[in-house]
């Protein structure tokens, strides 16, 4: 590339390179017909300053691009600061992608494919079933990050046992006492996190001896997205407004259990002395809202961390383990409570 | 491109193009021999299926790139949703790019540049000063989004008016009958949006005809994420444990202002009872916070609107109003109330 130096610079305008670089850093220590001056050569000859010079050398670098479902969903903010700072790190270059919750995403990362310097991708958020079958197009490494896939045991996956930390936390609701547990969930064909979260529920009310009642079930409508404060607001409403007895309700979200929570103390409920509420995920926010949530912590920054490592292995053709599945922790908070033997 | 057609697969397989339309949308009738025959002829033959083709082209349409400075802020969440649809309608493609705290804005620009369809750039949540010289190196239109910068005029911006919306904010807690007013500030050195809302803050004082008391701001450490829980909840708790004498806490944004409501509980104090607390931003979650948090609401979707209009009269050189600053709005919450003349 024939660009100009600053040297050159400096030569055509007529002054030293200190001052050039005194203009281009906006320092106060140069009268400004002399700024103005080094400004206009610099934009005439097309110069581009050191620091950019180094970046703009990345970008022929190698590019990993990270395909996130959901921008808005605070859970995965975390995680996307350890895949900047990895991904940078191994000198790669960093894309975000965000894929609206009805896109595509392999037709995206069959997009981004076509820029040539692509080397790899994680599914943040996972994939939607009606794409699993196109994964086979991709040409480079990728990881479904956060959600087990049913793609088979070969696709590379960092998640948590949806179904299992799900069962964990119904299980321990039951333990307190609980036995009308009302369940705040995805639209009914969700075949992924909603899917497994819903079936963990089933599984601890079945182990706890327990009739699994549709009623107490409440199902996202189409349309509403689901991982939100409003939708958990409207769903636990339209539980206060069915009648239905219940003495706890656990959201699929935290997320959606501060919306719940929000809608009984907008009915004059208490939480936790007249229900409980506890979510999942073990957001920051958890943690800081009154009462804290109880919650199903991910360990999210060893996920991504695990994520953007297996990445790489697969990109350097290492032997991999593809399917790697995380612990979760029970978080206790305080909007659940046991349940007085007098109150069941 | 020279690519095989779905008529051509389906010769090659000896099986009728429903059938290859059947694997690749993995429809349950058909054999699975037959499907991996196809698939596999796909996958040789290096076939994109239709839907896929259509996005490719996309690939070729021109780009606007929204750059976004911290990520993790749920303030900025509305904004790229409107960004996205109003960009794809445009026929244009859309990346989002992530900008950490500590990173140059106009170097991650010039890098996307080099990209040669870029047509176009956001700065969503400003630029820094230090990087406003280099501004003039991007040969493509830009809008500066939610921050007024200090460029000059003839830079294009969108945002409210920080400092007027601050002052408005301090003389309500004034009317309230509240004197000791502490404020949740930026870092010292902070010259965007931290330094304008400060400078509403001591407007207002000034107005109100009270004394600037510099031991009731707490400054963001270095270091620490300024829009964070945390930071709000550590700001709070030293100003507690400071001893200095205060009935209200005004935080820089509503995340600030939820952190400290949380460490005012865990001290065992009561939020408005004892203390009131006021954000700014009118995020979504402080209304569902419990108790809903006094703030300035942004009209952020007209404003993100207003910011990729800006940007396509630009890109059409169309004649453009460069400097478009939108009303906030007051929005009381339940975390403050007026204080009686006994209490003062």
């Amino acid at each position: 590339m024939d660009q100009i130096t600053i040297k050159e610079v400096a030569k055509l305008c007529g002054v030293g390179v200190s001052t050039v670089s005194r203009a281009i850093n906006n320092h106060p220590d140069i009268n400004d017909a002399t700024k103005r001056m080094v400004m206009e050569t610099i934009r005439k000859y097309n110069y581009v300053p050191n620091n950019s010079a180094r970046n703009l050398k990345r970008a022929d670098s190698n590019t990993i691009a990270v395909l996130i479902k959901g921008i808005t969903n605070p859970f995965f903010a975390d995680m996307i600061q350890v895949f900047e700072r990895e991904i940078t790190r191994q000198k790669y270059s960093f894309v975000l992608q965000h894929v609206e919750e009805f896109e595509d995403e392999v037709d995206t990362a069959l997009l981004l494919e076509k820029e040539k310097r692509l080397k790899g991708i994680v599914f943040l958020g996972g994939i939607s079933n009606r794409t699993e079958e196109k994964l086979s197009f991709l040409t480079v490494p990728y990881v479904i990050s956060t959600v087990e896939s049913g793609v088979g045991e070969e696709t590379a996956t960092v998640a948590v046992d949806n179904e299992k930390e799900s069962q964990k936390m119904v299980e321990y609701l039951i333990s307190c006492g609980h036995e009308k547990i009302a369940f705040l969930a995805a639209q009914k064909n969700d075949a992924s996190i909603g899917m497994l979260r819903h079936r963990g529920y089933r599984m601890a009310l079945k182990k706890g001896g327990l009739e699994y009642d549709e009623g107490l079930v409440m199902w996202t409508k189409e349309g509403c997205p689901t991982y939100s404060l409003e939708n958990g607001y409207a769903l636990a409403r339209e539980l206060l407004e069915s009648g239905k007895e219940f003495t706890c309700i656990y959201a699929l979200s935290d997320i959606m259990a501060i919306g719940a929570c929000k809608a009984l103390f907008d009915a004059g409920k208490r939480v936790p002395e007249d229900y409980s509420v506890a979510g999942f995920d073990g957001l920051e926010l958890a943690g800081y809202y009154e009462p804290s949530i109880t919650t199903i912590c991910q360990p999210r920054r060893e996920m991504a961390e695990a994520t953007i490592r297996l990445l790489f292995d697969l990109i350097e053709q290492k032997p991999v383990n593809t399917r790697q599945i995380f612990e979760a922790r029970l978080q206790q908070g305080n909007s659940t409570r046991p349940l007085s033997a007098a109150a069941r």
